[in-house]
């Protein structure tokens, strides 16, 4: 690689992007705004995007720091961005900045003796899980974008799923990381050793960090042997607090691989697409897993199938059949484009501790009918963390403030329950007038020493993260 | 609480100590020298320990942010003490400082709802496994000295243990934390919120930062169902090489909860106290268990006990009588002891990917014989991570020379292989002069300035963990 020199305070953006495109290899860098158009935004589709200099696609660590070490150079705004299905806005460009797309580093090895793989950040989740597979291993993070989403996004947003209430998230699975700091060094931090307490914790500071404290190019993960089958049980209710009352009953005894929520709009969504015979009259539904192996599956099932039954369910199905217990995972999987169907939606990210969650779900119905909205609520009932998504048109500019204060209500009533502002896609650029009222002023100057420290100008992601 | 006034820069030790007993509660400055000499060292016994000028032991976090303005503003610096077990140096006192001790905080509240537990640091870990087995739940880190180390000590160094190998190390379980930064500003990072990606991971940061960052005075620990019962597995083997190939084969197909390697020293002298009919011509001894509910930990055993089997183990012997079980265990935990008995220990704590763990055991066996010293080595095989026991005779100079000389060794051999120099001990003060081995320059750099935008005036923990 050329270096790149220090450009003089004289010179034109037109100018420094010349200097990065003579820089890189051929194509690397593109400035073409019929492509670059599609990576102004993610899939928070921020309406105040700003255009980019250039998007750059670089296969290899060393391409990275050229571009850091450019941008440091230039003041110029780096904005990192894995695959783009980013909901807070992360990944949102900024005008006279550029979008850093990891697309291209797309390597893993796979090492089954250390049950552990190292990849570059471009590859889907979904690819990672595929590639580990093959060796009989299992990555578990899995949010549910996880066919579209990168797992350079996944670490930079820290990012859950529905297996989180057993398994953890995706910080439970980095042990290692390789990070373009931001003036252009590259370190390894961490590694293939599952203990290592040599220096800080600094792979765990920049799992979650949204881009804002370097680019991670490169990540060593946790791999554990393949899951088990999963018995799964699929219950009614007639009202929320039913089914939130039998969620603090099942997590309190025990450890179910998933624990699934879905409203009465979410279910009738569902069921107007999939018509899975599921009840349209019930006020919630759960679905929950156990991959407990041999008989304790289906002790798990039992137990959490008669535990609802004691909390009000009015209809409790279960199944040790992998596929039929599949359909009823697909369909709460299901429910984010089912109720997209009705209309684009906010998609919010709120999460309380879990005794709150049924004060929160019916606390987002009393502000879906003050602000004449539909907002279907769907949640990882088992981590306290909802998806509460607000249907909208963001053609009629009265609707589109009538959505946009629900959205900060949820947020505020979710803080008002002890609560987080996000709980698994981060707080971008969507989510940040709030992160203050979360962490107050003390944590805030807290985050901003952390940000000063290791990005001293500033040009790594400005305006999100915090 | 009265706050602190800076004193004037010409003040005296006296002077400034005088200022904190009058700050705080009578009693919890401690200047008597028949006390505070028990607080200059640690467990790693290091004979270049400082004197306090004071022991300060506070009960609640305002005391504590007393402490820090009082220590800021005098630049007095403080070395935050749990339990006194730290085998690093991590709490060696420092002339001129103060030593401030947990062990007075010790107040717990277990909530089952969300199966978290609110405790101080002062507690020990056992204490809190106990305090949370009431309610039928586990805290799973079990450092081997679990009966006498604090949680806040655990906290400090990410500590690890025997469960750690399907568990999970001390981070995997603290959900958030309170610490009162150098300045006495006290801040809450996290909380009982299963998913929360608001703001950089600050929680995580702390964890393993071993005092030098902050000081943890309140942490939210997540638990798990109690762990049902295990079976246990022993089998020896004629060589080193059998056994760390049994562990690789092992790990590399399933999660045992357990995996734990003695060498022919540690073997003998466990025999030698215990009386347990265990093999004293082995090369070395592996004990696994399973803690899969019902079948499966006894399916899980039965594959151990082949794969073992298959790679040359001479005895094999498989139990699910918990209480026979547990003796097996206790013989492990026992080794260090045992060990003991031959003289006083310097207890090294190296890890290395898993494929290498066989040369870095027989490596060590190397380093012992050119050292002319009798090092056993115990380890936690299945993560990788060892206790090399170095047996010496700190009343001879020359046999401590080498004893020192194979220390440093045996750190050096591990990061040959692609190791750290600790793995759940932490760095301390003992292990300082290789973190930049293992770290490099510019990771060393990046932890620098972490520790500087954290304590800009070096007060907290000053010659430890970097």
């Amino acid at each position: 690689m050329s270096t790149v020199e220090p450009a003089g305070a004289g010179d034109t953006a037109a100018d420094a992007v010349a200097e990065l495109v003579s820089a890189l290899p051929d194509g690397m860098v593109v400035t073409d705004p019929t492509i670059t158009d599609g990576y102004r935004q993610d899939r928070a589709l921020d309406p105040a995007a700003g255009t980019p200099l250039a998007v750059v696609r670089p296969h290899r660590t060393e391409q990275v720091q050229t571009v850091l070490r450019w941008a440091g150079a230039h003041r110029i705004p780096v904005i990192t961005r894995g695959a783009g299905t980013g909901l807070s806005g992360g990944a949102t460009a900024v005008d006279g900045g550029i979008v850093l797309s990891t697309e291209k580093m797309r390597d893993i090895t796979v090492d089954p003796v250390t049950r552990t793989a190292v990849c570059q950040p471009g590859l889907l989740n979904a690819e990672v899980k595929k590639a580990v597979a093959k060796h009989g291993l299992w990555y578990p993070p899995d949010p549910s974008s996880f066919e579209i989403c990168s797992i350079g996004g996944n670490i930079a947003t820290n990012a859950g799923g529905l297996c989180c209430v057993k398994y953890g998230v995706t910080t439970d699975y980095v042990l290692g990381v390789e990070v373009v700091l931001a003036d252009g060094t590259a370190v390894r931090l961490g590694g293939p050793r599952l203990k290592d307490v040599a220096g800080f914790s600094l792979t765990k500071l920049f799992v979650g960090s949204e881009g804002a404290l370097g680019v991670v190019t490169e990540a060593t993960l946790r791999l554990l042997p393949e899951q088990p089958s999963s018995c799964v049980v699929v219950a009614t209710f007639a009202s929320v607090r039913h089914a939130c009352e039998a969620v603090l009953a099942v997590t309190g005894r025990m450890r179910p691989a998933m624990l699934e929520f879905m409203d009465a709009a979410a279910i009738n969504a569902v069921e107007d697409k999939l018509r899975m015979g599921l009840d349209r009259k019930a006020g919630a539904m759960l679905v929950a897993a156990s991959d407990e192996r041999g008989a304790a599956g289906a002790e798990d099932i039992a137990l959490i199938g008669s535990v609802f039954t004691e909390h009000g369910a009015t209809e409790v199905y279960s199944t040790d059949d992998p596929t039929e217990g599949e359909e009823f995972i697909a369909a709460r999987r299901y429910a984010i484009p089912a109720v997209e169907a009705k209309g684009p939606l906010l998609l919010e990210d709120v999460g309380v501790p879990l005794p709150a969650l049924a004060d929160l779900v019916t606390g987002i119905e009393e502000i879906a009918a003050q602000q004449d909205l539909l907002i279907s609520v769907i949640a990882h009932a088992g981590d306290g963390n909802t998806h509460p998504l607000i249907v909208h048109d963001p053609t009629d500019p009265e609707n589109t403030r009538r959505a946009q204060l629900a959205y900060g209500q949820i947020m505020d009533l979710a803080l008002s329950l002890g609560g987080t502002i996000t709980g698994e896609h981060g707080v971008g650029r969507l989510k940040r007038p709030w992160l203050g009222d979360q962490l107050g002023p003390e944590v805030m100057a807290l985050n901003q020493r952390i940000k000063d420290a290791l990005d001293p100008t500033g040009i790594l992601n400005p305006g999100a993260g915090i």
